[in-house]
């Protein structure tokens, strides 16, 4: 099959933040997490595979494409047998739970980071995800890609994070340079763990709102721990059983 | 000062392994990096810079150039004021010392998680790895722009992983599946961490080597950890005091 001239410049647009959530869509890729996102709840509105992704799995109604044009409409450097068009999941609306552990994102930036702590929180069974505003689109494709699929399983809420931190009852912790060392911190049940920025750190009027600031200790020279290095080793402690 | 055609294709063949090795000279990029390489005992040949940084650091030899000639011979996607090409250490020759933690990477692909597990190794305070032949090259300029100068604090072997690890007389301990939970592993004063390729894990003709296998446990639903963030939390758990 052909695709039109305007169906590939409708995929690629959805490249750009301001389309995906216009059109409230976005773009999942490769056989792992299309065959992942077909058996979710997530709506799919279309796949396009190459011939031997579609003889593969028969079941699934694909347009079929060449490897031309998946190199054409797919957001990665390594475009990988089939892309999937999704329909965004939107709770906003929706109180965040308040129970376990909730993560709170002061501002990630990178997709491939943003996408690392999505995969991490899911590993360590956390589902709910708070992000100020400007942290970087859970949808952008980069963001999707690092997640390794890990995105159908977390809840993401974007708002102000100060509001959010000041209007919740649970204990706010923070990593901070100076505080009680990760080790000598009791695991958490519930509780909110923020994460500052990459570059940053936690940004001034959140600072505050943090209660208990919890550190890393660090024995050589590095100046700092990647952000979601610092989450996965966070988490690590926090969630000991 | 202007660069001369062939100066400018120097430099940028250095973005090639065989070009670096041939020459036995890497790229650093950034102040920082930059800087911190001045004070370092690393050997530096010529640093390039725009007028600006050579304004902010008038003790340091530079050659001025355009932002547009900067722009031609980085290996940023983002170039950063200031470039210098300087000397490779080896140190094939030297034995490995025995003692403290010896990071042992088998086969890590991706520069930006060699350059985020260099990064953590000195974090922790290990200053000793051995990769084998297979994992990417110390001065790929995108694992010395991940390190954030780490590079500089840390020694790197490159040696048949299999042979080092049966003619060492340290315990080998190495991130698997079904091993000991990290939480309940004593710290570790003196031995070996394997950390597995990416997505092939820990490779057959090394797996039998390993004496003791550890376990970040898993709570959620993600297949696995990103290689770098799981030797975070390994050596944050291996290192407490």
């Amino acid at each position: 099959m052909m695709l039109s001239k305007n169906e590939i410049k409708y995929i690629q647009s959805l490249c750009h933040k301001k389309h995906r959530q216009a059109e409230g869509l976005f773009i999942a890729e490769g056989p792992k997490v299309v065959t992942e996102l077909l058996k979710s709840d997530y709506k799919v509105r279309d796949v396009y595979a190459v011939k031997e992704w579609i003889s593969a799995n028969p079941g699934v109604q694909a347009k079929e494409i060449s490897p031309e044009i998946l190199e054409k409409i797919s957001a990665l450097q390594a475009p990988n047998q089939v892309l999937a068009v999704a329909e965004q999941r939107v709770h906003a609306d929706e109180p965040v739970p308040e129970t376990g552990i909730i993560l709170a994102l002061d501002g990630i930036r990178d997709p491939g980071n943003m996408g690392t702590i999505i995969r991490i929180a899911d590993w360590f069974g956390i589902s709910q995800i708070v992000a100020d505003e400007d942290t970087v689109e859970l949808y952008n494709p980069k963001v999707i890609q690092a997640t390794m699929g890990s995105f159908m399983r977390v809840k993401l809420w974007y708002k102000p994070l100060a509001s959010f931190l000041s209007d919740s009852k649970l204990p706010v912790y923070g990593a901070l340079l100076n505080g009680t060392a990760i080790h000598e911190q009791a695991p958490l049940a519930n509780g909110i763990l923020v994460i500052g920025n990459e570059s940053k750190g936690i940004r001034e009027d959140v600072l505050p709102l943090v209660q208990h600031a919890l550190t890393i200790p660090r024995i050589g020279g590095a100046e700092s721990l990647n952000a979601a290095v610092a989450t996965g080793i966070l988490l690590s402690h926090l969630t000991r059983r």
